[in-house]
């Protein structure tokens, strides 16, 4: 067996076993503790075991579950019960979270009374994301409609601070996030199905945004860029590294170039994800660290040196991009040390699903499976990506990475 | 030697420690690396060697450290650079960091230019906590004026959830913070010089409601109760233990008891502390963690195993006060147990000052002397009011503990 060969076949075993934990352990817990059949909607914060310790619905990942039940019945299997699924949270979402403005709540209670706003735009992001991809796994045309309604809201958000976000003083040095044309160009996917339909202006324009972020000079993509794209070194929020964001950056980018046949975007892609792994590996424990300075300064986040869950899950897909697109075995190399560290350190074996949260060195720290900011989203959909991009035969390289 | 005689020994030992470190490592810190000579005001993001990290101007950092200053002046030398350096402070915070509806900005830049304003009522406590010290330590008129004056809207934004604080939401569970009635205690305190001045009533009301907090059938101290004391253990907010915090509500709630001399409270202050420190030590590492939950679940705030400075600043000062009040050589052994692990991981041999943040097993986390939230505060109070507990006679007990 050559060396092709045998990656190929490793590729195909980790394809499986991706597989395998998404239908037998991950998939199994959401739909077997999270269903609200008496209020509709999740109950998103469950313990180990799958027990709620909070009955307070977090509509990020009403959202996101809404999403991934539809998706995983469009894209991998048509269960009828995963469309029921994704139903009970798309009308919870649309009876009890939006408001007649389009703003869409962060929280509510169990039966669906407000909790709170969030002055970010990220709660009316998910709503759109669930309503479109709800839509077209049901073919019911309200939810596209809900999806398009709320996103003319996003865009206007993220074109004018005064809509969402704290107030903009005097002093505060305008800083453009990566997180806003990442969502929005997932948005558009979302919404159009792919890169190339009626919003291609605006995903290309994303792009370009995303791509102002990464900076040849430091081999960093920043958080946080001034307007006109350039570093703004002199405080913690300039200098922000999440290499886990950064890398998710990179496959978004990676999808968008293909999509469009972009060569010189996608080798850009597949340097932001080799930057921010270069970084942010940790090379005393392993490990995928939540943030880093630019210039190596203290972070400021306490949490900087834990070791999250979504990171790892963007790095699995990351590489498994990378080396799909390029069929570079050092791609294959990088996916397999974060595939084994990753399913070494977060899944748990007693009550299925993965632990979210680890202290630098890999042990948990918090026993949660669902949370504020964890549910039925990065996991899964990372399993379902890795599975059918390892899987697959993947298209001809568009250009030398 | 008899076992009194032992521990009195002991205690005088401690507190010069204490004192040494004060005026040769922590107060030397800030006086060569926080004065802004050059716009005013302290720099207060300072990294492991005093070099800023950012130049942005945090209030309640600027604010507690005149206050600190100016106590320094009044209660442990007359020295005048204290008080110079206090009034840098003090007249920063005046024309550039309060509004003229009575707000205090959050964050400004070196300048002085707004940055951001928080929800939260704090940085109006610290600017009227500075500003009342400096006025007893300067006799300056117009500072006793402005704290009173920023006061007033304190005691209004207490009162009315409208006027601070996030928007309340008709599902949101009204819950009461300990954090409230304690700064409002502390302030009463710094305003009439001691509880029994013209704002003893208030002082006695705030008493009464961090009582509300302590609750026997938990032996916890709960940071948000219901509005009538009880106990909502169906959230994460409501069964929210935070060790550090209760401890230093014990030693706040036993300084107001032996001022007004009610025996009965200084009782509960010291049931606090001991329910606290045997909740919130950390059997495994040592040291006292960060958050906990009342029943036993996954705490969901991501630091929860930190060691963070300053609970166990709180934690030497309760625990010498309670040794103090009591001559219970049983305090004594958990003072020493807490000075013993303090002094073993924080302060900084090389550089000075304090780290301010470990991870559960003591190693440092993060490298910085000042941050958004550690400044020229818990430190160098903690190090004086140790030392001068330690050392005084202090005046019989009030009653048994």
């Amino acid at each position: 067996m050559n060396d092709t060969q045998d990656v190929d076949a490793r590729a195909l075993a980790w394809s499986r076993r991706c597989r395998e934990e998404l239908l037998g352990s991950v998939v199994p817990f959401w739909m077997r503790h999270s269903l609200d059949r008496e209020h509709g909607g999740y109950l998103n914060c469950l313990g180990r075991d799958g027990r709620p310790f909070d009955t307070k619905k977090h509509v990020w990942l009403q959202g996101r579950q809404v999403w991934m039940l539809a998706k995983l019945h469009t894209d991998v299997e048509r269960r009828p019960e995963w469309l029921e699924a994704a139903r009970l949270g798309a009308t919870f979402l649309r009876d009890h979270c939006r408001r007649p403005d389009r703003r869409v709540w962060f929280c509510v209670t169990r039966e669906g009374r407000p909790v709170q706003l969030q002055r970010k735009m990220f709660a009316e992001c998910f709503y759109v994301m669930a309503m479109a991809q709800y839509a077209r796994a049901s073919g019911e045309d309200w939810a596209m409609d809900e999806a398009r309604d709320v996103f003319s809201w996003v865009r206007a958000a993220a074109a004018d601070a005064r809509l969402a976000g704290r107030p903009v003083e005097s002093g505060q040095e305008p800083l453009d996030s990566l997180a806003v044309p990442m969502i929005l160009l997932n948005l558009v996917g979302e919404l159009d199905g792919d890169f190339r339909g009626e919003h291609a202006a605006v995903a290309a324009d994303c792009a370009r945004r995303i791509l102002a972020h990464a900076h040849d000079d430091l081999r960093l993509v920043l958080e946080n860029v001034r307007p006109d794209g350039s570093a703004s070194l002199g405080s913690p929020e300039g200098r922000l590294v999440n290499p886990g964001h950064a890398i998710e950056a990179g496959w978004f980018l990676l999808d968008w170039a293909k999509q469009v046949g972009d060569t010189r975007v996608a080798r850009r892609a597949l340097e932001i994800v080799e930057w921010s792994l270069d970084a942010g590996w940790d090379r005393e424990h392993g490990g995928i660290l939540y943030f880093l300075d630019a210039q190596g300064f203290s972070p400021v986040p306490l949490e900087w040196p834990m070791k999250l869950w979504w990171p790892h899950c963007e790095a699995l897909v990351a590489t498994a991009m990378a080396w799909r697109h390029t069929r570079d075995p050092r791609w294959f190399r990088r996916f397999e040390q974060i595939a084994t560290w990753t399913f070494e350190h977060f899944p748990d074996r007693e009550h299925g699903e993965w632990f979210g949260y680890l202290d630098r060195a890999g042990a948990v720290t918090h026993r949660f499976k669902g949370g504020p900011y964890k549910g039925c989203f990065h996991v899964p959909r990372a399993l379902w990506l890795t599975d059918r991009v390892l899987a697959q035969d993947g298209p001809a390289p568009i250009g030398p990475a």
